[in-house]
């Protein structure tokens, strides 16, 4: 029945649901979730991407693809909420040096940089720039159900000595189960703790395991846990915010005023028709450690030959 | 990526999921499930109730209610197959000194008899009647979220002094945690071990944890593992056999046959309106550790007022 007082709980639904429909959330709907997850006692809520305008075209997407300071201040106004508002800035696709203003004018508290294992000399370099304006930073390392240990240690080594405040263990395929999710985890609590940094979660749902192994890597002292509003997101989505509240023994946090919202904007959003969550062909990619692009691609056309879709993913190791 | 050799895998689609239709599956469908099942490398294969014609009208509910001799072998002849053929029989509910033959005599290989905690007693009964007719048994403790260290140890107590061989965990309203359903397969298994016998798991997924919570129990030495396809199975349904089958190591298992059924039959039965699967007002019962008859009722009238919903729990502990 303890609490644990160092856990925070990021809110997703914006960034990572917006890749369910080109982020193209009405200002009604990002407005009513910004206060619900305040009521809710949620600690960050992330709006979107800092995607660059000259590598992604803003008529083409809605604009949290961007987050353009007028557009959330458009929402928040200054944030007098204790909840901290946070960006997402993918290495290669944005364009930091330009589009971050100083934190002290801007209503950004926390830019989250997300990279491949590959791109940690990239991602440090953004980390050290973004640190310097003055935002909280964390590195979200995607896809590490592919990276080899090596290349995890090295990372691990690279952010501790840089001035990043969170690491994120991001299961971007869904592949992992709660024991793999566990020796992670471990793993980047081991390298953070001796240099006084935190480890987030963020989890996909390919094998509903997000809320399991999100709970399960909070055991072993994980932090910074990562959900969203029904579980949207990315094909199989992520860890739902509903289950993980409910959860969560500390009494700052209110699963009813996220319930309000859910009814009022989640269900009815999804019979628009965006589609997200749990299907066998996510359970396919993510039993095979692969990136969900075929299976998203099987869900856009509407197909139902599970066994065909399944063979052509052994042909096609 | 060594095998547990002691895993068994039952499907329970039949019987679990019956619940979900009155137990009216064509025969084509049950002989698809038997054959996929036997092809898949399950262990054994649960066919459905035990249940007393005295108490239940057989002209209400499909044939799976009853599992007569002749309507299974119907579906299975003398099951030349290496899966075995389980049945449930609830305490209380059937009439087993009329019901079963001689195992010599039957082609059920298996009896699961199902009690609350303060029925051990009979079902000790039972389990030592089914023993002497040739029958392996299993006791399988429902709503054990609900009872106290002190009952289920005197359960524990009772049953490894009797005929039993396998004890099953039953996280009937899906409330439990891996942590705690970690904790209750491990006192099972202390207690089991030193009587010679095993140990169950059988999930709800309420919270989406059904899954998780079964290979966390199977870590802890839990050998017989209950499934169903696409995880039918009241309410928020069961472990998902399709998930089971991917993470197990023994190559004795294959996805494939399973595949092939849950297109060519699970898919279908669902466009029909059968409904079953985590749903919020699920996870509300789950997290209020309630029987889940409300959230049931809530889906059965196509309400979608979740937050009145989740207050009227609340207003009713």
């Amino acid at each position: 029945m303890s609490v644990r007082d160092d856990v925070k709980v990021l809110d997703a639904t914006i960034r990572d649901g917006g890749l369910c429909n080109n982020f193209e959330f009405t200002d009604e709907f990002v407005t009513a979730l910004y206060k619900a997850n305040v009521k809710s006692g949620v600690d960050y809520m992330e709006f979107g991407y800092k995607a660059s305008k000259h590598l992604f075209d803003p008529s083409k997407f809605g604009k949290w693809k961007f987050c353009s300071e007028e557009d959330l201040r458009s929402i928040v106004g200054d944030n007098v909420s204790d909840m901290k508002i946070a960006v997402m800035a993918d290495v290669g696709r944005c364009d930091f040096k330009t589009d971050f203003l100083a934190k002290s004018e801007s209503v950004i508290d926390f830019v989250r940089v997300a990279c491949y294992i590959h791109q940690i000399p990239a991602a440090v370099e953004m980390i050290e720039y973004l640190h310097r304006l003055g935002y909280e930073t964390s590195c979200n390392i995607m896809a590490v159900s592919q990276a080899s240990t090596e290349q995890i240690e090295d990372a691990l080594d690279m952010l501790c000595s840089s001035s990043v405040d969170i690491i994120y263990v991001v299961d971007s395929y869904g592949s992992l189960y709660p024991e793999n999710a566990a020796a992670l985890a471990r793993k980047y609590i081991d390298y953070a703790e001796k240099a006084g940094k935190k480890v987030g979660f963020h989890a996909h749902n390919n094998q509903n395991l997000a809320f399991a192994n999100t709970i399960e890597t909070m055991s072993y002292g994980v932090s910074y846990l990562d959900a969203t509003a029904m579980g949207m997101g990315r094909g199989a989505g992520n860890c739902a915010m509903e289950l993980l509240l409910g959860f969560l023994k500390n009494p700052k946090f209110s699963l009813y005023s996220l319930l309000t919202f859910i009814e009022n904007y989640m269900v009815p959003l999804r019979e628009t028709g965006v589609v997200w969550g749990y299907d066998l062909q996510y359970m396919f990619t993510g039993q095979l450690n692969r990136h969900p692009k075929e299976a998203m691609a099987f869900t856009a056309e509407h197909r139902s030959d599970y066994c065909e879709f399944y063979k052509s993913l052994l042909d096609n190791f």
